[in-house]
């Protein structure tokens, strides 16, 4: 029969186990970083092959598919590592569901790509397909993050979705903003639009910064500044300011393009650091756990040597002091998981808007029977129009839910 | 290679997995309630026994130990079937750490019991050791709960949980009115008190039934007619209600603790009714999440062998109408899996109120280096004083965390 020593142990084991879990995921999230990268430039090639009927990006675009194809290849052997028979990930049966819609979503790409080659769909619907499959990656990326247990590892998971996320509003705001340069005017409609997906990155951009530390926050101003973010600030200010004749110079749509470019690639660089902070708190944190654990068994084997030697089974009969050091070693235990839970609860909160957006969306996908594209433009349209937060206006409407 | 299809039963898979688990903590959280009862007996034996001087209840106290002995064994058994070495368990860590205090303080057992049959300790000593024991196991009962993963399941859970701590409250307050009826008076630091212990048994029986349907509720409301809950009334207002002279009738506290016994009773038939209820919701659960498996297993493989038959390995090509119809059935998947994760964030939020409170008292230990005991007393007398809810004092404590 287990006695109270050895749950004290599994305990600990548990966590390990957890810890364990987690630097898979943080891999999972690594991987997935790099795929969403090669289709975000896929896509931007790909709009502007489309754009330019097939006269630009021809060459690069084929070797980015061949690019794309390679990275795709390392995020399926990545979920064939899932142990997908036990209940032994958290969350999987939310983290599997949407595998399963990327998984679907990739299968689809071939044919994608063979339209595009033959131009034989407008610009915006590949775009459409492409922030479809990115959407369904940061959604995995999210259900991992959702499922960490451990506050500091949670902590550098909530940074690196934020800017994963952020960084798909600037890939967003690329093509969009190339799209209305090249088409040489704008209006109000595509000016708030433009301004929202700004305004979308900076929030997840600040999301990102509440929970990262100096040197990462140091080095994300630097990466801003070599980005050349002072230009693409005058290009915004040209590109979605008022004006009086809503005319754009079309020429002005390269240097955009190429501006946006350089600014993603500077963020992709700092991904990487973010994945290899991730990869090294989760390393020491299970190596600190192995050294607490292998310390706690030696005091309690110590402890049952000093009971005297009680035959298997029989519960030992320890001293009043070692009653109570035993006792104390139990409620320390207790307390750290009691303190380190409401930490990751605080953490945890951050998560909240997206959830709320999401529960929104589907309040509004089943009343209202709207598809999924549908339910977040409207919310996206409505915060527009009376200038609120999408999550402020998800909030709204929950709250509205008997009236719809 | 895994395909997404496969993902898809994969978290179906991992759905039925969690129900399983669900339905061997249930088992669990069934035997912890008969612990509890049989400890309460115990408890309640033994002050009367110490109370006096070893004049009453000696046999019937001694018969009750070995019925608690009885039932430790089974809890004992069902703590080995617990799968320890794998991190199957959600929320294993937390889970085992309560584990581990609960048999700390069993094996402390035999000890206490021979101090009580030797009368070499007050009766209030005795109590609080039996306090803590069942304050160990509702803990391991909150952490079952708090581990819960369907909304239904969780529901009955927690109406479960609220009635187990109002059951204890009210096997505290047995206690707490037999000895005050003994001592022949009373005063106002006792009424208040008393009062306390009447306030949180209402907030718990409140909760329990705001997550309780129709026929539970009625069996409740009837039981507390056949607990004889009027006559109990006109007890606690003699003894908790200002009276002038603080005088009490000694003679009233075996009938105080004989109609208390009576509700007690009742309300553990209602906890049987309640553990029944909750098995067959878990196998009602299981069954169809089984049966939705099974179906989707036979749409699959209809729509692989539509879609011809293609090498092992190689993706499936399906025509557009079956390429809609499998993303229809990820898409409805997801949305089944977010609307159930959106609803048991509801029911979890009841269980907010005791996080809060331990939350209070881990900082209320941290900063005044208090004893868990002490930390709770010192809540207990700040809402007691200002006359606030248990939970508004804790909330408070952890706004002024800063000033502590």
């Amino acid at each position: 029969m287990k006695s109270g020593l050895s749950f004290l142990v599994a305990a600990r084991q548990c966590e390990i186990g957890e810890l364990e879990q987690l630097a898979l995921t943080s891999e999972l999230v690594s991987v997935i970083g790099r795929l969403i990268h090669a289709l975000q430039r896929e896509r931007g090639m790909s709009n502007v092959f489309l754009g330019s009927q097939g006269t630009r990006f021809g060459d690069p675009r084929r070797q980015q598919v061949a690019e794309c194809e390679q990275v795709e290849q390392r995020v399926r052997e990545h979920f064939d590592t899932l142990d997908t028979d036990a209940s032994r990930v958290r969350n999987g049966a939310r983290l599997f569901s949407r595998i399963a819609f990327v998984l679907h979503a990739l299968d689809g790409l071939p044919a994608l790509r063979q339209r595009i080659g033959a131009q034989a769909l407008p610009p915006e619907e590949a775009s459409a397909a492409f922030v479809r499959l990115i959407a369904g990656l940061l959604s995995v990326v999210f259900e991992a993050v959702d499922s960490a247990t451990d506050p500091d590892i949670s902590r550098a998971l909530v940074a690196m979705f934020n800017f994963m996320q952020g960084k798909e509003f600037a890939g967003q705001e690329r093509a969009f903003g190339a799209a209305s340069f090249a088409s040489g005017h704008t209006d109000l409609a595509r000016q708030q639009q433009w301004r929202h997906l700004i305004e979308s990155q900076e929030r997840c951009f600040e999301v990102f910064a509440d929970f990262s530390e100096r040197p990462v926050l140091d080095a994300w101003h630097a990466s801003q500044q070599d980005g050349g973010l002072a230009e693409l600030e005058r290009l915004r200010r040209i590109g979605c300011a008022p004006s009086t004749d809503g005319a754009l110079d079309a020429n002005l749509s390269q240097a955009w393009y190429e501006g946006c470019t350089r600014r993603i690639d500077a963020m992709k660089l700092l991904e990487d650091q973010l994945a290899v902070h991730l990869r090294g708190l989760c390393r020491r944190k299970i190596a600190q756990a192995r050294t607490e654990l292998r310390d706690q068994q030696a005091i309690l084997e110590t402890l049952s040597r000093e009971a005297g030697a009680a035959g298997p089974g029989t519960p030992a009969h320890y001293g009043p002091q070692l009653e109570r050091s035993i006792l104390g070693m139990v409620q320390e235990q207790a307390h750290r998981l009691q303190a380190m839970s409401d930490e990751l609860e605080t953490v945890r909160a951050a998560l909240d808007e997206r959830k709320l957006v999401e529960r929104a969306k589907g309040l509004l996908m089943a009343r209202r029977r709207l598809g999924e594209d549908e339910a977040y433009k409207m919310l996206r349209q409505t915060a527009m129009n009376q200038n609120r937060r999408l999550v402020d206006v998800a909030r709204a409407v929950l709250a509205m839910a008997d009236y719809l």
